[in-house]
Formats: structure tokens, sequence, C-alpha cells
């Protein structure tokens, strides 16, 4: 038996889009030979449709498409899409995260999502209601354990200290197992995160060791708003060896023989996970150009500061959308240093992006004189600073609103942890590109760029970090070193550690409670950050719920 | 048996106080003869901790703080406290949400949640493992059913119509029912909305009428972030009367005698639930009191444009925090009308309110300048509209920054809901005062705060609303009479109708179209909103998450 693995990238609601995309990989697979031809984790719609979920006419939508497609196929071919589905009963959750297996013209069996992730940025048992009935497909003299993304996630390390590998009472492939499958198929939407790549993999090639069958896994790929699905589809023999892993942060495509992987045909090729940075470059590529494609914009606009978060932003955004489309302010103040605008000027010609250079004293001297009756005499102190900050974004938006393009934050997830921005200000954009990247990995990101040769220039990868909004001020005189700022925020936030532990990774105490006082008092600004794109298994934004009234 | 209700204000995370309420509350029990004192839901760390719960920590010091208690109090008194519990097994969520029963110095026994709501607000699963056993509490010769907010909400009418009445398969009360329970006793956190006050009140006399049992319901007050939670604690007797609700909106105790209450002893007096507007009014005060109680700050200001938004705005303030913590601008363009600074000064006059006049059509022939060489002489558009509430949104913050108080958005829903708001502009703010709040309703509480004599200048109210951003500009241009917008809004909204179930309520087809539209584009500007205090059973915000990139 044949099977083909579509890893597509659609989009939320799309529902035409995603209809002729499937057919289309249909057609393909028809063509290649194929028997059974199976998408990712709810492909219907796109995955996460989130409340959408909650909408009649969005159901309808979905079973629509489903229908449609089951009509259009040749009756030969089967089909396994995903999709939500109704739940018919009178009580429990409305929906079922589904898979609709199609064959001869109609949906001919549904298999429903046992285990539904609910933490982090998942939420499915808001919807869903979990699957209690478990049953293979046969089809084709072959018995197939049809999984649903997390089903196979019955044990999983978490990153956070405070948690248990076991985090369910179930496990549905050893429900499934008992039937003696031939395979395991699982759809899934499983987003990218930079340290859990290995984990990942080892999720599927340890259930296909321990059970001794070959393991198919589509992944969905893709970004949808701040969430990145990196793609990377497994075909995974009965020996739990890779024999293909299909594209990461792009389509692709691929056929396997079943009796081939069964018989534990050998892996045809080393096939290491690439670089940790160049995973994590490409993936916030993915993430900017989908952001960008999917609202139907082409350009972009942002600040260039002189410092190395502006820069690797643009240049991140130059590969995603092209150099040609992102136009650049330099926003210089009195306190602007002029090394800031040479190496400005420099990138910007480096990468070929258009820039213009408006300096900002006058109209911060406009705002102080504007003030001055009320604020009279007083010192001038963080609320000027701010001033500064805020003319940058409202010029920076009003180049975004003449011109269509949309600005792009370019915060760093240690300052946006600590609390080192301008609300309205330098915290403005549509989309936070470096907002999951500590300040040492953005260092990392800018080497990677300058890789074949210097495109960000080297002063800005040496020069003392400043924000530049009062004389000879420098992110050290307040902050740790970023090394060290860094691990703490990691251990704090990724893992999850008390203060106590923290402080026992070798940190100092006053130190240690200074940034933990930091990180929960600006959990208001973090609530009006922009969409922060996704790369860490814990992100600031919706997969990060803290209140922001509280005293702890 | 007599039974106390100790409906508190907790601040969550803040240990120390909580405790201390709590053991004041229980001291006062006492010494008023009490047997049983009953608490709401998580009091020891204040409901919703989000994922406080995942930390360590967090659960370490709930759970020194119960120890605490039931080491401090008199041994004789019996407790029902609520608070997070670790899941000692080694599988499913970490945590139970549950109520400890103290007693003789320890925890006696523990009682824990069924039904984990799930969806709009609430993300229970998210962090708990649900109850399997059942079982009653026997205490002084009666038997007591424990049940925990949701547990009596097995059966539920929601405002969406593509919902069902019973989201669960389980009934708890049915299950402690079968083994004769003489009373219920429900320890809650339910949230504020001003269209379902009766229908809570419902699920409760409806409890104690069908099963002929009294019924002891325990509310958290007050405000957390967003969330409102009205208190308006209940004694039931058997026969489904109310005998006693708690205040609305401020911390309230009482004693009830189970005999007489078991005894259908009858309503002692009418106690109706006051007008939907008055309550409205005086949960946004809640919300404003201890948004800012909570966090340590005192003073706020707000831009007073002449328009009703603000001026109700700045009513609901000065209620909340007094007059002389007010300290309001008035920001004046070349399209500012005359009248609108006078009613402004006005408002601000009646209500005692410091003002500041700050014109601002200098900085925004600055900013034209600044941008000159790139605008040139192109024709000036939303860009321009968009600098002058920038510009707004930058004063305003400078005063926030420079004096400590925090500005107050005065959006409300009806704008918020079709991006009729300038991000980073008017839609700044450490708190949405009104942002759940249709604009027709916005007018009723503003002759709610003229009801003993004006306060808002009456003109506020008569006059077309506008945004002000160009000559003659009125709201009514680009959309239709706000009692026709706010139908539809509310159709698609709350009750979530699909497109064409709204046109059958009576409205033009291309018009809805243009509605829904702009609501569904403008999710990126609410993405980006401050906390909007919640007052209906659907408000933008943590209970409504749609993709903000999706084509639907």
């Amino acid at each position: 038996m044949k099977i083909a693995l579509a890893q597509l990238n659609y989009i939320i609601g799309d529902f035409e889009g995603n209809r002729l995309k499937i057919l289309e990989a249909i057609a393909r697979a028809g063509k290649e030979g194929s028997d059974l031809v199976v998408f990712s984790e709810l492909s219907v719609c796109g995955y996460p449709p989130l409340d959408l979920l909650e909408r009649e006419d969005f159901i309808a939508a979905c079973n629509r498409v489903v229908g449609n497609i089951a009509e259009s196929i040749e009756p030969g071919i089967g089909v396994l899409l995903g999709g939500p589905e109704f739940n018919t009963s009178d009580e429990g959750k409305l929906l079922y995260n589904s898979v609709f297996f199609i064959q001869g013209g109609k949906v001919q069996q549904v298999f429903r999502k046992t285990l539904l992730p609910t933490y982090d940025i998942f939420d499915e048992y808001r919807y869903f209601e979990p699957n209690r009935e478990f049953r293979l497909l046969e089809f084709k003299g072959k018995q197939l354990a049809i999984t649903i993304c997390e089903d196979l996630w019955d044990e999983q390390p978490f990153e956070s200290e405070f948690s248990r590998s076991r985090l369910y009472t179930t496990d549905p492939f050893d429900k499934l197992n008992q039937f003696n499958p031939h395979a395991i198929i699982n759809l899934a939407a499983s987003p990218f995160a930079h340290r859990k790549m290995e984990v990942k993999q080892s999720i599927f090639t340890g259930k296909a060791t321990r059970y001794g069958l070959p393991v198919l896994y589509c992944n969905q790929v893709g970004a949808q708003t701040e969430l990145i699905f990196e793609g990377g589809s497994l075909a995974i023999n009965s020996q739990g060896e890779v024999i293909k892993r299909l594209a990461f942060f792009k389509e692709d495509f691929g056929v396997f023989d079943l009796e081939d992987l069964a018989g534990g045909k050998a892996a045809l090729s080393e096939n290491p996970i690439p670089d940790r940075i160049e995973m994590m470059a490409n993936g916030l590529i993915c993430g900017i150009r989908d952001y960008f494609g999917k609202l139907n914009f082409t350009s972009a606009t942002l600040g260039l500061s002189g410092g190395i978060d502006s820069a690797v932003t643009l240049a991140l955004a130059a590969e995603a959308l092209g150099p040609d489309q992102m136009h650049v302010l330099l926003l210089p103040s009195q306190y602007s240093s002029g090394h800031s605008i040479d190496d400005s000027v420099q990138l910007a010609r480096n990468l070929g992006v258009r820039y213009d250079i408006l300096p900002i004293e006058e109209l911060f001297n406009q705002f102080r004189d504007t003030l001055h009756p009320l604020f009279q005499a007083l010192p001038e102190d963080i609320a000027e600073e701010n001033i500064q900050a805020r003319i940058r974004g409202t010029l920076l938006m009003a180049l975004s609103n003449k011109f269509g393009n949309i600005l792009l934050n370019t915060s760093n997830k240690s300052e946006t942890a600590v609390g080192y921005g301008t609300l309205y200000g330098d915290m403005s954009g549509g989309l936070s590109v470096l907002g999951d990247v500590y300040k040492t990995d953005v260092y990392l990101l800018a080497s990677y760029f300058n890789r074949h040769g210097e495109v960000i220039p080297e002063h800005i990868l040496v020069k003392p970090p400043s924000a530049e909004l009062r004389p000879d001020q420098k992110d050290s005189d307040s902050l740790p070193p970023y090394s060290d700022l860094d691990r703490i925020l990691e251990a704090y936030i990724e893992k999850q550690l008390s203060p106590e532990k923290v402080v026992a990774l070798g940190y100092d105490k006053s130190l240690v409670k200074k940034i933990i006082k930091l990180v929960n008092q600006n959990e208001y600004k973090r609530y009006q950050t922009p969409p922060i794109l996704r790369i860490s298994s814990k992100a600031f934004g919706v997969g990060r719920r803290l209140p922001l009234v509280a005293r702890y």
C-alpha cells in the first residue's frame, strides 16, 4: 500500500483556497499511484481556528468542503482529512476534533481525537469532546491506527519542572494496539519550538520502536499569526528509523510504500535536523512571510536604531518579503550617537533597502513646550524618554498608514520580559519578530546572517547595547550582562523555576529577586504587545496567561 | 446548624492579605455562633490565578496558608476553604480545584470540582483534573453536599445560539443527591454579566426547588483585572425562595440557620435585583476601584473629547477613585468644535475634577512638516487623522508617566467592534472602562448619572457623535444609527449568529456584511487593546479568541 503525506500551508477559514489545495494534492497522489493520502489535523479549516469553531456557519462550511471533496475525487483513492465534526449527542462539547476517511464518494468512517491538549497555546477542550471509542481503519487489507497529534503524546517531557510526563489518564495508542495495526498514522498540527525538534522526532521514533510499527506523521506547515508550524513530516520504519523527512517551513509531499516501511527498509540517507539558529532564522522568516501573505500585505516598515535588534529584524524581513518591500526610517534624537546612523545606513545599503532619516529633535522640543504648563521645572525622567519612543512610533505608524506597509516590532524577549520598552512607542507594530528570541540568541542570529560575509555591520555586533534615550545611557547601567539575564529569564519563564531554585543555579539572590519582580510587574505592558512569533516552548502571548493585577 | 457565608474580595497571590481576611471572617463567624464558615472558590489565592497555578512555589504558598489557617483557628469551628490541591497520582493534570474542610486543627476532608468550565474566560481544564469521587460532608449530624461553582451548572442557557444547555456528560449534584444531603453548599467565583443576573439566581433556586433542599451559595466579590465578580451570595430555602442576598460589588457576611432554611422559612423581604444599568454602573465602578487599589495606584487621567464616552468614563472613574484623584486633559485640534471644549469644561466642573487644556495644533503641524519629505503633496487621509489621535495618546501617557496616574481608555464596545479607533492613540490606556458597553448603553449610563440632576451636560447627550479628526466629520457618515449597529453587533458577537441569521432579524444584507467584515478585519487592533472591564457574557479580550490572520 502506498501512502502519500500532503504537508500543506492552510489559511484559516479560507475554505475555497484550502479546498483547492487539498484537491490538487489528492490528484497528485493519485497520479503517483497512492492508495491513501494523509493530510494534517483540521486541514479543512486550518489550525488553530480558535473561536471560529463556535460559529455554526463556520462548522457548516467545514462540512461542505468535506462533502465536496468526497464527491470531487476519484472513488478509488482513500483520503484522511482533518476537520471539526458536530457531536450529535445532546450532551458534552458541541464538536469533535476528527479525521474523515473519505473513499468511494463519501465519508466512510470518522476517527476522533482522544487527548485534547489544553495547556500553553492549546485550548482544545474549549471546543472538543474527547473520543472514547477505539477502532482501526481497515483499507485494502491493511489495518491502520489513525491518531491525531497529541494522541501519540500521552507521555512527553515538558520543559517546566513543575509538570509531569503523563498529563492524561488514557493512552489512546495502547488501546488501538490491542487490535494489531499494521502502521500508525498521525495527523498533526504541531508548532515549532527551537529546543524541541529532537524531542518531537523521538516521540514518533519511540512509538515505532516500542511497537515495531511504521509511523507516518503528517504535520501542518506555515505560520498562523504567532504560531509557526515547521512541517517536517516523517516516514519512520518499524525499527524506528527516519526514512524520510519532508521539508521544514514549506509545503512538501511524499509517497511511501507501507511494505518498505514495515519491512524495516533502512534509512536512505543521514538526515540531521539543521542547527538550532538556522531553524530559528528559517522559522522567523516563515512567520513573517505568512503573516504578510495571509493578510494580503506585501511591504513592511521599521525603525532602525543602530542596535542589533532592529538590524536582525530587518535582515529577517528583507529575506522574507524582499528588500524592495522594505522601507525603513532612521529617527535620530539629540541623544543618538553618530555611529547609530552610520551603522544603520550601512546596514540598509548592504541589504538594498530604502531608508529615510527623519530627525525627531524638533518634535521632542515641541512636546516639551506643549507640556511645559504641566511639567514646569520638574526634572526630566522616564516621561521624556517615553515621549521620544512615542514620537518614533507615531512617525512609523504614519508611514504605515499612508503607504499600507505593516510596522514590524523589533523588541527582543529579554527586554520584553523585564519591561524595557515603551508602550505605544518601540513596543508598537503589527507583528513582533524577535519577542520570543533572547538577546543572546539575537546575537547568534546576527552572526548567522553574516556567515557568508558582512550583512549586519560588525560594529552593531560589538558595541554595547543602549536605548539612547538620555545621554550616555547603556543597557548595562541597570541590567546584568545579557548572558546572565537570559539564563535567569529562561529558568523562570520556560522552566518555571521558583526564585529559590533560580538562585540555586548560581545567581545573586537580590539580582534574581529584582529580575523576577521586573518580569511580574510588566505583565501590563505585554498585555498590549503585538502578536509575537513563537519559537520557544513558552513565549509571551497567548500561551502564557498571567493575571495583570496580582501580588506575586 | 449555623452556617456563615464570607463574601470577600481577594487579591490574587496576596497570600498574607488573603490569609488575614479569611482569619478575620472565621473569628467573626465564631463570635456570631456559626458552626461552619463557607468561603468562595480558590479563596486562598483568589480567582482566577491563571498560569500562576503552574508554579510550584505558588501552590506551596497556597498549601502553607491552608495549613496556617487550620492551626490558627478554634478547633471547634468548621471551615470550607477553596484552594488548589496537588494531584498525588502520577498521571493527569497536576492539580485539583478543591475545597478543604478544616476543623480540629487540620484539613479533615477534601472535595474536588467535577465540572471544569473551559469556555469564554474560563480555562480550568488547563490546570485541573476533574473529580470522579462523590461523597457528602458529615458535620455535626448534618449531611452537606459540597459543590464548587460550575458543579451546579450542569445545565445552563448559553447566550450563543450554537451551543447546548448540557455541556457536560456528568451531573455532579445528581450523584451527590443519592446520599440524601440536608443542604447544598456552593463555593463559587462567578463573574458578572449584566444580562445574566436572573439566570444565575435561577440556577440556584432551581436546584433548591427541584431537590427540595436549601442552597447556600458563596461567591467571590470584587474585580480581578477585567473580570468583575458581583458577590450577591445567596441563602435559599428548600422551597427555592431567596431568604437573603449578600451585597453586590462589596464584601459582605451573613449567618444562616440551616433549620430555618430547611424548614422553608419564607423570604423576609422582597429583594429584587437592581436595574440592569444600575448594576452595570456599579460593576464598572467596582472594576475601576479594584484595578487601581490592587495595583496600588490611586489616580487616573483621561482625555476629554467632548463626547459621551469620555464623559461617562470620567463620571465612573470620579465615583470610583474620587474627583480629586482625576486629572484630565482637553486636547483640541483645529478640527475640534467650540462646544467640545465648553461641554468638557462644564463636565469637569460639575464633577470637581482638575482639567488642563493643551492644544495640539502646533504638534500636528510639526508632524506634518517632519513627514513632508516622505508624504510630499499626497492628500491627507487616515494617516493624518491617526497622527492627531497619537499626539493625544502621547500627551496623556506623558502625564501618566510623570505623575504616576493610570490612563483610562474611553473606547466603547461598538467602536471597538468595528475598529473605529486609533491604535496607540485613543485606544491607549491601562484599563478600558467602556470596551464592553455598547454605545446605546453608554447613553443609558449617562442618563443614570444625571438621575438626580445634571452631572454630564445635556448637550453631550444630544449632539451627534463625532471623532472630530477632520472638518465636519460625523460617526453617521460611515456607520448606521447606533441603535441598529448595536443590535447587529450583539447578534453577531454575543449570540454568534451567522450573517444570514443576522439579516433575518430585519437588516439590510449589504449593511450586515459590511459590519461583520469590519468586526473581523479589526481583530488586529483588539489584540493590542488594554484589558476591558467585562460586563457582558461575551466581551472582547481573554474570553473571545479569534485568529488575527484568517479569511473568514
